[in-house]
């Protein structure tokens, strides 16, 4: 199967090509040496994956001609640290042939691994060129389009950082097969959440295709998966690339799903399972509004539990959700912004969500299943 | 004596004004309030600036109905590090009212706050606007105009950092009463390279008021002299942002200035007391070429030795300082690049300084003076 490119372009910058397919992992030497005047590359990777593909993205690169070294660090987003960020330059400056401004950063592994990577491209010499290569769904899907990079600070997650746009990104779906099936559904959630706010007709691929790629995420679908979903998001960046506008619709399901994930602490649910358990919420306080059916709702539930992603949690303390969603920044005078479907593929921004809604609405998780709930 | 406004445009951003007049720190509130949109904001400065002019910065802040608090690191070069930066996060992400997009970084200081607080604002929250209020000739000529911010790495200095360009710019020329007069002719350094670079009837006016002012840097001469030569840099920047063209003439005394300040450690040079040599040296490599002829050389070196600034120096090692600028990356192949005048006021680029022009330049700084010296 021939790789797909969806291209990302930006406004008053250059555009990049997302490359996604079978094997991709092999043409990264020839597509970083084709960036032209390159140095020397450097592959940041965390140490699980640097494991796995490390050697394979290095010798590529090598054998294009390049000078290239892997720079790891221990894997987990507790390691998304300033700490960690300050240890990968010690590795960098310490390359021989030395870094220099025609050098390249190359990416690779999920989102901690591009956040991380992404920041010390974004600051070194002030400033490298760089590629990423993702090798989780949810990186594909989510990290490979925006140019956001950062760490986490003690006092909240991806405080320090920089929007740096990639040069290109290599998607390379073979990767996906050392991919455990719950991490798969971590990113079909966020597949799910661009199928409401944009594409409707997504829902329908996702319900016939999705399922299956848990247990083979290398399979031919994933490509066109991937790529569907890097047009949708593409499509958002473009449109408003410093998030004032409808960036914000990438949100959907993050308001309720954030405080979800940060009051569990973030070992216990994954992002996309938060974000799942965010979006049945948000769907509940949009059809007590009235801008959706009730079966809307139903078909988006059974979507997600039909790729194993949660729809209920039982014990949610809703006080505690309550003050994380008012410590947020745009949440002003007991007001909270949310970003609700107002038809299925299309969303807009609301500012005043009250307690009440919010409390109804996560009250609902705790409740039976919608698709067998006529009162949903 | 009314403030001067010199206005820095930039290709694709907005602009920004660089104040210059005495009490304009009295003035920062209500320029950081102008902006607009700001809920507080955070000055940041080092221990030694924040206790002569911090409290007074926090209270025109104040004044102007904003939320401002002091972040003050450990004055020096030597706190310009990774992990200084990682402790002003720290105190940043700790004030109540917490810091949020809106929110404003103020760097109070000379170069190295600048430096610190200008990466922070670049970082935090992946971008908060700032506005600079350097408290030295150094900054206030040569970091007010550029959005260069770094900070250093074990590997060399401003490995680390981002362009990120103020809203502003507020040089308060009474803050200049507290700086030493060594400081003083540190930034005359630069002007005269200014001068020669660009503007040959400023070395007239240096000669004629610039003495004075190392004793006197409040007066109001020096008003004019930093509108001259923040009006000359940001021309230079304008035509070239991102260093690749005419911004390299900024660099004119700094190849061999720089190896020399290296060599000797950086406590033992001020920044402008090694590029004082490199002037001189450079132009006699340029005299050795024909560019110039040794009256332009000794009417420089006259100027320089007016204001103190040294213009030979003993003890010298050329394979030191050939080492060192072989290890800059600009230079290949035994070549160096150096930036020289082929006539006063104007300079080009070389990329061909042999060792042999180098060592005998640099030979002249043990000399006799040039302008004791017929044959210079």
């Amino acid at each position: 199967m021939n790789p797909v490119t969806v291209n990302v372009s930006l406004a008053g910058q250059r555009g990049y090509p997302v490359q996604i397919g079978p094997g991709l992992l092999g043409e990264l030497g020839g597509f970083v040496a084709g960036l032209g005047s390159v140095s020397r590359a450097a592959v940041i990777s965390d140490s699980t994956v640097a494991e796995l593909y490390g050697a394979a993205a290095v010798e590529s690169l090598r054998s294009a001609g390049l000078a290239a070294d892997l720079l790891a660090f221990p894997a987990g987003e507790a390691n998304k640290t300033l700490a960690r960020f300050a240890g990968l330059f010690d590795g960098l400056f310490a390359l021989d042939p030395a870094v220099d401004r025609s050098s390249v950063i190359v990416a690779l592994g999920g989102g901690v691994a591009g956040d991380m990577a992404g920041f010390v491209a974004a600051t070194a010499l002030r400033g490298l060129r760089w590629v990423q290569a993702p090798t989780t769904v949810l990186a594909d899907v989510d990290a490979s389009v925006g140019g956001k990079t950062a760490v986490d600070h003690p006092a909240g997650k991806n405080l320090v950082g920089a929007f740096h746009q990639p040069r290109g990104v290599l998607i390379d779906t073979e990767t996906l097969r050392s991919l455990p099936p719950r991490q798969v559904r971590n990113g079909l959630a966020e597949c799910v959440k661009h199928a409401v706010i944009r594409d409707a007709e997504l829902l329908d691929w996702l319900k016939r295709f999705a399922a299956p790629l848990a247990q083979t995420p290398h399979a031919p679908q994933m490509t066109e998966l991937l790529a569907r979903n890097v047009a949708i998001k593409a499509a958002v960046v473009e449109s408003d690339e410093r998030e004032s506008g409808v960036r914000q619709h990438l949100n959907f399901g993050h308001t309720i799903g954030h405080a979800i994930e940060a009051a569990a602490g973030y070992d216990q649910l994954l992002h996309g399972e938060a974000v799942s358990l965010g979006m049945v919420a948000a769907m509940h306080l949009a059809a007590g509004r009235g801008l959706i059916g009730s079966e809307d709702l139903r078909r988006v539930e059974r979507l997600l539990s039909g790729l194993d992603l949660p729809v209920r949690r039982a014990g949610l303390d809703f006080d505690a959700l309550w003050r994380i969603m008012l410590h947020d920044k745009k949440n002003r005078a007991g007001r909270v912004r949310m970003v609700l479907p107002v038809r299925l593929g299309a969303v807009e921004v609301f500012d005043d969500a009250t307690r009440g809604e919010l409390a109804a609405a996560v009250s609902r998780l705790a409740g039976e299943r919608s698709d067998t709930d006529p009162d949903a």
